[in-house]
């Protein structure tokens, strides 16, 4: 039985031992280990990938004693998945087709371990590719009248399928406040510049005004703050004075697919972590 | 007898054919020809590598009828440049020796078809590297009651050993307006960030709290807005949570002089031209 | 009236100034040029596109007098190509759905100026993808009893839907002698590795035996030797000791895909010409 | 007092376990783990970065105990670096000096915490450059006729200055048998081309011939076949048909130069090890 612990604490002496320890006295073979600690803010950070002989009530046990024997002592904040479980991941569109039909078929050729509830849009242009893929198309219009019902909507839908996480693939909409608070570090952005240069509206536009060679996508898991949130993937790819804004548009859409896709998996196989801001990306 | 003509001008149809053909006319061989246009300003850039089987004093009487034939009737702003002039350049440094040991040793390789008449620098440090390659070294500390002296000086050098661009190759104090107005788009800067991201001071410091995961190298003109100027080459280079602000100097280090050298080879190439705080950059 | 005119022919002085001459004379405007000689073969190569305001009959007797004009005096290779006509592009796949998904992504946001008649496959996996974009499927198994029979049927496909060019999107079956004759320089191939490292079959297999550090894909024109026809585009991906053959594969798809699409696109631009089995690439 | 050890052993349950619990019961703070399982190999590899507060003479009773109940049960191959030690280099020259100069200016500025004992050469035209930077220049020509005497006065070198490891910055000559023999995995080459692409002589040469889109360098440990020890780093830069060999070369410099300091980098802070031919690179 594949599990693996996520682990942040205060740096201390003796962790990686203790906890490493514990693994092994419980039966359980370290697979793969990467850790990091932040020196400024003084915090330890562990991802582990073990190997349990066991079914899954006795990881409830193990949970137990993790908590009392490390957890506690340690003070550590600290998550156990099991390999066997995928998480639910909600897909939310607006009329940018290239995210979405990148994402759609490596989930469909395997590649992403994630089940797809629904596909969600406040436009009902990309519903086509629903259907091409079978999956549940949600059409939730926005306007400025109907912003608390919509959210209501959003919401149950949320709630209704148990979606462990949200990826904005594209969706040109502000994300309310309660939204973000109940999935915090759990949707995913996508965004057309190389920030924090050009946040915000039109960041092509921006891009091409300032002459600059390089253009960027950056994958961020979404804050109040627009585009301030904590940055998973980042990619670039050179441009010249000869590209138009057609150009860095589209040369972008190749970046903002690459980068998205990445930064999902990431988030799939839980190698993200989140501190201060910050990402950690274990290996 | 090689030749490079650089030309902007308002587009016009026909201005490709009639220069080609004055050139074959005056019995000049096209070698390359890169031309570009700014669709928005409406302006035409070109740059034309020619062979003409003619001395130079028969130069003068070319550029008169070209100027006459051609730059008048289509309003060009030009400038023709023999292959056989290598360009006066102008070394400013502090304390950090790895752009300028870069530059010297490809200069040394002759790889950069230069003069570089002396190294300037408001430090003493670098002196011994000015020894090493046996060019004059001069030290003009810097501090705001020597100011206006301090400037009197840098002009004097400049006229004096007829400077034709200057390269900041880490310099680490601000260039007068004046020198500046005396140099436009003659002066290469590296910054040591991805610019628009991060002007100003301590750049890797505010990417390393931003948590990036790429950091970059700006080469540009310097204008009188600090690190606002033309941009003329930049590059990236990938970081991980695990960096430290230390490692982003260090990676930054490697960036900052290939892109700087990339830089001042395309400008002694005259392969740069600059338009509404942009530039064109030639193949 | 938007055409693209290719040229190559033996370099001699005066052919620029010659036909951008004729092209200004004749009523047409030069929108953009691009050249190259090839010093060590002595052969000139050309792209112009130019805006004519005239229409498709008056390009009769246009072709004829650059004929007579320019292409016999200068014994050049040439051809014209109106902005009007979409090539005809026929798909070949086999299992992989990564590159048709991409292609038929971009054909389907109007990114690719194509007809895409039909799609063939030697297996019957992806025809639902076919399905979901509407485009017709033709299943022709391959054997070595049916070797014949096969390539017939793919000759009538491909008269009879008058294609201009084959695309192997991962098409896993060697195309014959006779086929590549019918379409030089006129099939494009993807190949799972930084040519010329790793030719033939398992690329992956073989650059994870080696312990290389980057792993890459190539788009190349196909030659009757196998992997060794002329280079279209190529791009690499880092990977560590830590990656396994599925990781190879897996990154490798990404690259695959971004490859082809972009040496698919300077195709139907009509960017490519090929000499001594190398291609120039224009801008 | 900072350590560094490397192991690699039969992979084998508990071995991360028991080696942290081992460090930590012995006084020591582990500060970075890294860890890698060749599964195909059935191998384990580990490298740890700890600090123990405590002296010298007691590193020796640390190692005993270690060899007693950890490599001894585990059948490990094993190595103990103290932090304080630097590794003693001699550097390998011919004519180029560009990833002379690299080396040099880093070492200048502290980037490389190794020792330089002297500079070795076949030519005698370096010789300027170890006088710039102060460092013995040992001149042992080449030929037929006295490679025996030549490779023993390479090797009486190496020992008197008790030399760790060999980098060849651009050394154009074979390594014999017997030095190599000598130095297993702690000879570092650069070779000019994106390996295993164009092995042997004239690398840039056969790339141009090919017309590759892309060029590179590989920095490899020297085995006795060519070119085909294990990797340690490699990189590439774009090329496009308008470069020509001149161009490769010039491009082809600033990879080598930047490939062979990694490489020598990652050597010096031990994160490499190598098995089967191939590198593990630690992070």
């Amino acid at each position: 039985m594949k599990t693996t612990i996520l682990i942040h604490c205060p740096d201390q002496s003796g962790i990686i031992s203790n906890v490493t320890g514990f693994i092994h006295k419980n039966g359980g073979n370290i697979i793969y280990i990467d850790q990091h600690v932040d020196k400024e803010a003084g915090v330890f950070f562990m991802r582990l990938e073990s190997d349990f002989e066991k079914n899954i009530p006795i990881v409830q046990s193990l949970k137990q004693r993790f908590e009392k024997e490390l957890a506690l002592p340690y003070q550590m904040e600290w998550s156990l998945h099991l390999g066997s479980t995928k998480p639910r991941m909600a897909l939310y569109v607006s009329k940018y087709n290239h995210c979405l039909y990148d994402l759609l078929s490596r989930f469909h050729s395997g590649e992403l371990s994630v089940e797809i509830p629904f596909i969600l849009s406040n436009h009902a242009d990309l519903a086509y590719i629903a259907d091409q893929f079978n999956i549940p198309f949600h059409h939730i219009p926005y306007s400025k009248e109907n912003k608390l019902a919509a959210e209501e909507k959003h919401m149950s839908l949320l709630e209704d399928y148990k979606i462990d996480f949200i990826v904005l693939a594209r969706y040109m909409q502000i994300i309310t406040p309660k939204i973000i608070a109940r999935f915090p570090n759990k949707i995913i952005n996508i965004h057309h510049s190389f920030l924090p240069a050009f946040a915000g509206a039109k960041p092509y536009h921006a891009a091409f005004r300032r002459g600059v060679k390089i253009i960027g996508a950056t994958s961020h898991y979404v804050t109040e703050e627009l585009d301030a949130g904590p940055i998973i993937e980042q990619d670039v790819t050179r441009v010249t004075h000869a590209h138009s804004i057609k150009d860095f548009i589209s040369k972008g859409r190749d970046l903002e697919k690459i980068v998205l896709s990445r930064a999902v998996k990431l988030h799939i196989d839980r190698k993200t972590m989140v501190y201060n801001n910050k990402t950690v990306i274990f290996s």
